[in-house]
């Protein structure tokens, strides 16, 4: 580890008291949309930005902007990423990028001041509710809604599994605003790759080009109750032995394509009604199908429909199956890249272009402003785990480089 | 319908009152135990009772013994059945052994008078505590504490899917008793088929003679949780594809057996962390294994861990496997079997013997006190679903068969 200035000792700090909220037993943490945790997490966040002098507004969806008025009526530079977790996961994801932010903007305007530039917009640092989508579906809820993407009225009426509504949670915690977000004139984010190319190619940050084609599936599989031990297998509509098989179906279908060009997998799967001595009626599930090229992503739900079907008619169950949170490939202007990499040529950093298989909200707000997205590397690539991590050098390398893209921003217009 | 007794139209009329605890829109009943549902149930029980001049009693785990006292200091004939219920379950299962036994308790001590005879032991009518084991399992918990298999202690330790314990279950619905139960001299049951031999060959009662070899397997996939999106396939240790892959073996596992000398299925399964964008850490089921030859269950539970094993291995998760439940073949005794069809004979009813897949309290019952178990037709022979459907006359025909067998009890001692 190089020396660390004051400063750098600050973000880790910073860090090491934001990853005690939520905290679980085995280092990951534990911050689910609209808890106590992700209340938790909002106060630590205002109380941060106020410290630092900025002027804290939530919107209606529970986003929280940091703002900093610089050039009255001017738009913002947007520069966030967002608090909440998975379950049981780790403790860089969305996280780092939110604290990454707040350095990186302070950093930033102190350089401009000390070059005596002055800035040609407004800033402002951004908390995005529920990125994760895990207790809420579908995932990037709050950028969506920013982005215009999804309306307001019928993200605050999703409900969890225990049937609580997104507008009921957020009130729980307090955190349903009603102020006016600001305008973006543009957004910039950092975030953990979630891969292994940076840690494997030795380099300090990546440029993102393009996100995957994604889509979910929302498979619900009806069979009929029984009892387990008086009913012949013969007789028995078991929904959950379809289910497996589908759950196999949406595993296997990466088969039928070149090697990793595919990614696919269930991820949530309730079973009713859930009791030892019960037949199962009916299997809830999300499957997750994901591609550079959108073509693959069709041709493998073709494939998976026409499966279902076919399950459906061996083990006499009906298939009901739903497309869902589909997003078309996202390419990121490339006057952004350039601004990017220019900004890292000038910090010495090492950095290459490369694609994103996972959604961040930054693919959410490049649909309406330009936007730039910076990876930092993950050792292993592991993430929505506990064990995801990424070293302090690796941190702190990214803050110099957001810092860099934000200085870039507030005095360049992005085309 | 043949001519119906006002008796007859007394106990339908109750049994339609007994059938809207809990009803569901679709026709059938939610009971589960410890709930207030059960609640509402146990109150239903110790009104009827107490009206037909029954002293009720409830012991430690929440099993509710409605006594007369006839012969200070004699052991009880008892019988009963349980008034819990699978989650979206069928009117009949274990609701209509309870009303029968009501009836043909009262009926057989108003034809002992009409006859001039004393009886030789007392009589009480059980409603048993969790016969189903659907919210807390193993089921037939209630019988089995009575029945000296399950420690007392041990059970009200047991946890629902939410931690809730039997202890606080019942506390919170005011039904811990701390009352003795009765000594039993002799026990009786009648209970819905719950398959198809009566309705197919025309019969109106079975007389039970033997109880299928059944185990659980409680089974414990760990993979390791990460990104649906953004993890290679081939970096995957995906729990649920696994447990995807034991629910089919689960299933299969039957066809290593002649036709219908085996079922096997999994009721419950539960996917951690559950969340769509995240490939599943964990699965915990249970695997219901029965038979009516135990060498049959034993092979085909060898067959099943040598499997998981080679899933475990092949998807590089871990399988923690563990029995669960066991019960042996139960015999009911030559002497009680002829007791009940010397009953039948009397009564001018056509019976058959036959063996039982399904467990029932009747079944702990009889590992301490010799025990009668009936059966009446089920409709299809479908149950743990809400068509489940015994028609009324085959309920009432139930009741005379059982109140046979109580008057005999109450006089004949069972060897």
């Amino acid at each position: 580890m190089p020396h660390l200035t004051s400063a750098d000792r600050l973000f880790l700090d910073d860090f090491r008291g934001l990853e005690r909220i939520g905290a679980t037993p085995a280092g990951g943490v534990h911050r689910l949309s609209g808890t106590a945790e992700d209340g938790a997490l909002r106060e630590w966040f205002r109380s941060h930005a106020e410290a630092q002098g900025f002027d804290v507004r939530v919107d209606g969806i529970g986003n929280m902007f940091a703002c900093r008025e610089l050039v009255p009526g001017a738009p913002y530079v947007l520069v966030g990423s967002h608090l909440d977790s998975q379950p049981l996961a780790g403790r860089f994801d969305g996280a780092y990028g939110v604290l990454a932010a707040l350095y990186a903007a302070s950093r930033a305007l102190d350089r401009l001041a000390a070059d005596g530039c002055a800035p040609a917009r407004n800033l402002a640092v951004v908390n995005w509710f529920n990125e994760e989508g895990a207790r809420f579906a579908p995932s990037l809820m709050g950028s969506s809604v920013y982005a215009g993407l999804y309306s307001i009225e019928d993200m605050l009426e999703v409900r969890d599994l225990d049937g609580v509504s997104v507008r009921e949670a957020l009130d729980a915690i307090g955190w349903r605003g009603s102020d006016a977000p600001p305008d973006a004139a543009c957004y910039a984010e950092i975030h953990i790759e979630q891969g292994r190319i940076l840690e494997r190619e030795g380099l300090d940050v990546g440029v993102v080009e393009a996100s995957w084609y994604t889509q979910k599936l929302d498979i619900t599989v009806l069979g009929e109750q029984s009892h387990t031990g008086a009913t012949a297998m013969a007789d028995r509509r078991d929904a959950l032995v379809a289910a497996a098989e589908a759950v196999l179906a949406v595993h296997d279908v990466t088969l039928d394509f070149p090697e990793e060009m595919l990614v696919s997998s269930v991820g949530q799967h309730v079973v009713e009604p859930n009791s030892p001595i019960v037949v199962p009626r009916r299997v809830h599930m999300i499957a997750d199908v994901r591609s550079g090229d959108p073509e693959i992503v069709r041709a493998a739900r073709a494939a998976l429909l026409d499966q279902f079907e076919r399950i459906g008619d061996r083990r006499r169950v009906d298939f009901i199956v739903e497309d869902f949170d589909v997003r078309e490939v996202c390419r990121f202007p490339e006057a952004g890249i350039a601004l990017a990499e220019e900004a890292m040529r000038a910090e010495g950093l090492a950095s290459r272009r490369l694609s994103t298989m996972a959604g961040h909200d930054a693919v959410a707000l490049n649909s309406v402003v330009p936007t730039v997205l910076l990876f930092t590397p993950s050792v292993d690539g592991v993430s929505h785990c506990e064990r995801e991590l990424t070293s302090d050098e690796d941190m702190l390398t990214g803050v110099r480089a957001l810092t860099g893209v934000v200085r870039a921003l507030l005095e360049r217009t992005l085309p």
